[in-house]
């Protein structure tokens, strides 16, 4: 993979960004591999994504933060620079199901993610032979109603302990405390099993069966307070039909979990989202 | 198109039902072309559909329902049996958007669906022309808050002129009165321009432009007094991104939209769709 | 719609493009609604295209041109700029099947379509009362092995008549001669009723109902001398099954048809295809 | 899972077949769960599968063949009846690259595929522990020019072995010799990179970037000595752009192609699949 820099911006909408931001690029020589931008005209907001080859500038990250600081503070940006030679820290969390935990570790060890995956934390202890099999340290964390809070205790240390970018809950099936939440907003990302905001809650694809619907589907989203309303990075659906039962929607939908949420998190670790109110810009 | 007799039934399941079936079509030397099952454990409920060559058969339609009555009775079967040559009687609704009309009268004028668009009624007046071109009979039946129960007893006596066996609301923006629900239970349908159960109500692409989904979706349902809860008969989906505004939306929705219904319909007409509780069995 | 212009440039890559580009746009104060590069690594070639809000720019397009040559010239780039309030001129051409043209008509009639539908021009007289309601010239021009030259001929004045931007073979049922294909190079769609390069030739759904698929597809593509091997522009598929036969393989076929056609035609006339060797960019 | 018999029927297509099989299930008071029926008209040809409850029948599989023995005679019928208790023997085959493999073992592992995968053979060692880890028998067999004949011999007296039910070449590198392919006839799987008969023989992926399509596939096939011509069994595809290179092409495949391979051995373990000449009929 090329060594590359990754400049993510959002700003108010205006004249003139652009060129301001590609001079800056220009300037220092910097070669552009993929460029990207959005105006909401609605909301009045510009979103760009720059990938830029490390080697062609000729100074390092601090130098390029410190250099393009005057022009965030002109355009009002949030933005960020990142290395594509420091891949992001990622704790994956999960219950029992293994079909998301399997398609992630897989994805990880055959080179496919730019990430490290740093630990794995499970409420039950059924998969820790698969995650150590990839050398990966499994962290049993029981929850129940009376130790869920010194549970969530644990698990922020472990968190902070492995330095987490992002957790990724993969089919983990315990509700985040609102302290979690907030403390990593925007860095804790879900799979739900449904199509969102269709069968928000509990048992999605028995809400399904019962609806009789003709599609089924599963939604990555960024975790919030509000259970299942966080901002969308990625959906998909597959068709079934009357003969399918719920072990067979369980079955089916389980591809379109695996796929959609490495998808989702791919889209994460590339520096490729990113979140404005509710919603997010997903730059493929 | 080959002359064929359809035969739809639904009953308790148990052992038996298709050997006594398959056996009376044997005795009268039925040459089947098409069969279906389904069994519905959960519901503990059997549907089954044969197309059958009519010249197969030694006699009409009138002496098949007689012979083939004693066993409807026996296993408590709801059963018809349809004749492909007497296409269905349909009458179109819609307001002022015409893509779903002109794609059904198109597939219709070209010879795609087998049936009888026996007349278009419309709250304005806009597609007469268009309609007219393809020689149906167009009414323009206004509906505001003062004249709706006339505007609607008009509608009721028009389906009743025209012997509608189907009523197809093709983007239709007035609510139907009970009455009529329920007189035309399991013979009007409706094309909602969203993912039921996502987004029922008012202005779809609105709310899913406001959640942010990253699909939007059509659905084809049965009409009942509950909007938008009638039995689902067919769903698609299309791929958006951050970039697509409201108005993009609403355009490539129209796809799905035309798509969906045009299935649908299809679906019905050929006598494929059976209503159970608030679900479809759909044989394609 | 609002009124912009399009600046569609393809050139050799390096650094400074997009700086150079976007300092033009910023000098003379332009806002840009619409942003899209690409860097070909393979080829070493750079494509990008701008839209830009018309009235923020403080000349007409002439003056555009020539503001913009210097820097044309200076990056050897192959450009051009559109005026959306210009729409082109569109000659479809047909055979006796009416599914293409008649959804393209419903498109272009519903105001789906930023382009002028000058003429259809067909080697049947099936379809003229359709397009004459449209209030579109129609021109039944056959075509034998022995008229052959001569009709080409009369086709070619047509073309030049109606001063067309662009031609459609909406399943026109003949092959284009070669002058015509050099002289309207990248201005000639096509779709063909197959997943190209599977199936090129005559009776693509014959040839797939040998080979068992289990999808079928349809492409547009740019016209060239080389049947069926032009530049592809779109392509979709659609899922089938042991029991469609040719006939339901023929009536599938033209929802991909119509809807791939229609995706690729709008994605011409917005000026979103750079064509570069045998291949396309397609800006969405 | 429920334990049931699955009784797979093809023969000349004839008026009363369906009775005479139903008649004979009904007769032992054989409960369906599942029937599914095709005639294929131009063929000639006619198709059927049955599940039925093993605890309805009063007798075992030799006696249930025995009794159903002078039917199959009657009607000239391909037949077989399967055990759903007596699950498939698999062996896999696989070289270097993971990701079909890894996915077919884990759906194993986690109890979604009803067979016994017996042993893996690979021509390359690096795949040797994640497959141990699985408690399945890991045999590598090298394959080079000079030592294929010994090679293959040896993969046969390990299919032998093992009592191979299917093989499944899941991104197996090398060709079979023909006399394993005729040995193993309908029984042998293979993945295939593209969306067959597209980009047939060597690097796929490449020969689709060439081309420049616009979606990319996978096709699972028997394997005939007729590389990559044999019957399909499951095709998918999956949306590329420009933007992505051979690399990203490799990448996004391999998603299709873990699906359409678990798909199509699904369908071949359940006994859905039925030969006929050159195409399959896949009951779903």
């Amino acid at each position: 993979m090329e060594h590359t820099y990754r400049l993510v911006i959002s700003c108010p909408d205006r004249v003139g960004i652009v060129a301001k931001v590609s001079n800056f690029l220009t300037t220092y020589n910097g070669w552009i591999t993929e460029a990207s931008h959005h105006s909401d005209n609605q909301a009045g907001w510009f979103f760009m994504r720059h990938e830029i080859r490390a080697n062609t500038i000729p100074f390092g990250l601090d130098q390029f933060r410190a250099a393009f600081e005057p022009i965030a503070r002109e355009f009002d940006m949030q933005w960020h620079v990142a290395d594509s030679a420091a891949p992001k820290k990622v704790v994956l969390m999960c219950s029992r199901e293994s079909h998301c935990l399997a398609d992630l570790l897989h994805r990880w060890h055959s080179g496919e993610l730019n990430a490290e995956v740093a630990a794995v934390i499970s409420n039950h202890d059924d998969l820790r032979s698969m995650v150590e099999w990839h050398g990966i340290p499994y962290h049993h964390v029981p929850v129940s109603r009376d130790t869920r809070e010194e549970a969530f205790a644990e698990i922020g240390d472990l968190f902070a302990h492995y330095e987490a970018d992002l957790v990724v809950l993969a089919r983990y099936m315990q509700i985040l405390p609102q302290s979690l939440c907030e403390e990593y907003s925007g860095r804790i990302m879900n799979i739900h099993h449904s199509f969102l905001p269709s069968f928000a809650g509990a048992r999605p694809y028995h809400q399904a069966y019962s609806r009789g619907v003709k599609l089924i589907g599963a939604t990555c989203h960024y975790v919030t307070e509000d259970l299942d309303e966080g901002p969308i990075i990625e959906q998909d659906v597959m068709r079934i039909s009357h003969s399918d039962t719920i072990d067979d929607m369980v079955r089916l939908g389980k591809d379109v979990e695996k796929y959609v949420l490495a998808r989702g998190l791919r889209a994460h670790i590339e520096d490729r989202v990113i979140i404005h109110e509710n919603k997010t810009v997903v730059f493929d």
